[in-house]
């Protein structure tokens, strides 16, 4: 193996000379990683790619990523004939992955799950907000169900909510808690999927519907969507009555978010705990210190 | 667009007898999926594709997925050509997807987040199971932590916490709860994460340390995990020291699974959920009742 790396090292001062490499940056686990922006042929990426990786097997690289968009799709090819495989795609974009030393890569796991959002909003009246979708599972059936929504990329699971809501009926809400989460498998693929249902108080009481996605949107009274046969076979939305039964009575407390910082000074992000229970906590310590 | 149309249809029924189609199931939504798995020459399958996608067309097919092993990379081109795009990928495949209709495409958005958990296990000498790990972060900075872990796909989060902790110390486990947890953003790329910090209750208490991955596993008293200048100075473990303070006297309470049925019969999912406050509200209805 020592001598295979020597003899690569040797192609690559000779090849230096006439093949360009390929432009990386360096990552922060010790590997480095390529955005492919310019269109070449196959065979003259093929030629860089490898005097790169010989550069990058000299110096001790770790993990090697590639970033292809897909108007350079041709390069793909040639890349995994060099032993690269996929590790995640987006419609944009294939990112390839390659790991130089021997043994098991350490590279992180792709995304396994799709996340969303429903939404509890309840106004003093006792009615819950609720909408009949244009398509998808209940389109025609004449369902009243809470808003939902997909978590957008890089998107806090409490500002999805909101804007969910926001978007179906113009509603502004203040995001409460958490109530419940659902965790489902094979809900694409292989993929699965985690369900939050988030309570939400409403600022404003004017609907307005979206036209694209919404057939109809009501402030319904909660007694009559807990009516409803779908709402009363569906085994989750049986616990959710249950749930949203116990909240409205202040029996209930899910996960509320609290801001905290991570690694990175600039990033902030969400710890979802229950913050009634926490700071019951507190309360009782300090009596008893 | 039905004049073009049409003439794709004429087209169908001349190139049907002479160019094989692209073998396809249908999928629940009006559309077809096709998995490759013969070796073939990028022109042949060029063709395929066309007439394939001219016949889904006449039949009003909507979305249309292909899934490309990655020993078939040599095709992916040639159906990114015919204006399919990246859906998502795993190492061994690359899923593309195409959409017939006019309009906005109905596919599910792909997976956005990895999912990670972490391990609160006190035995009741007020002992917590901790970990030095071989590699990652904390390699080599002698930090003492829960262990943690990846969700694997098709796993339950409540199954991989108790999967963890048995792979890395061979401590055998019970699931309690989920005690809070964390959404952050750009975790690798443009992906998030979701980390959520379980509650398990000990088993068995005698320490086999996995040798792959783990440097040192011990029970070590809180009090002295809780000392760790690691651990005060880090936001999130500050936020947990103070919730397994208040789970162990009993003053917090997290989210419990309930097994749930999916939409398909043989399908169970997970239900996460405060349990104490539904049974305390149930009790309660039950006395008013």
């Amino acid at each position: 193996m020592s001598s295979k790396s020597g003899m690569e090292q040797v192609l690559v001062e000779n090849e230096v000379q006439q093949v360009r490499l390929l432009d990386s940056v360096n990552d922060d686990h010790g590997g480095v990683i390529v955005e492919l922006s310019e269109s070449m042929d196959s065979k003259v990426f093929a030629s860089m790619l490898k005097a790169s990786l010989a550069l990058w097997r000299s110096q001790g690289k770790r993990g090697v990523w590639i970033k292809v968009p897909i108007e350079l799709v041709n390069l793909v090819e040639a890349a995994v004939k060099e032993g690269f495989w996929f590790h995640h795609a987006e419609p944009k974009y294939l990112m390839l992955a390659f790991w130089i030393p021997e043994g098991a890569h350490t590279l992180p796991a792709n995304a396994s799950h799709r996340v969303g959002v429903g939404a509890f909003v309840m106004n003093k009246k006792r009615e819950v907000l609720v909408v009949q979708e244009k398509s998808g599972l209940f389109r025609g059936t004449g369902v009243w169900k809470f808003p939902t929504g997909v978590v957008d990329e890089g998107e806090d699971i409490c500002a999805a909510a909101m804007r969910e809501v926001k978007e179906e009926t113009a509603i502004d809400t203040e995001f409460v808690e958490v109530l419940a989460f659902r965790q489902s498998h094979k809900s694409f693929f292989d993929k699965s999927d985690l369900f939050f249902v988030c309570m939400l108080r409403p600022l404003t009481f004017d609907i307005e519907k979206q036209e694209s996605e919404i057939e109809d949107a009501q402030w319904m009274p909660w007694d009559e969507y807990v009516a409803q046969p779908f709402v009363q076979k569906h085994e989750l939305l049986k616990h959710l009555v249950g749930i949203c039964k116990a909240k409205e009575d202040e029996a209930y407390f899910g996960f509320s978010p609290v801001p905290i910082t991570s690694r990175f000074p600039d990033q902030k992000s969400y710890l979802y705990v229950n913050d009634r229970d926490l700071k019951g906590s507190k309360v009782r310590m300090s009596q008893t210190a």
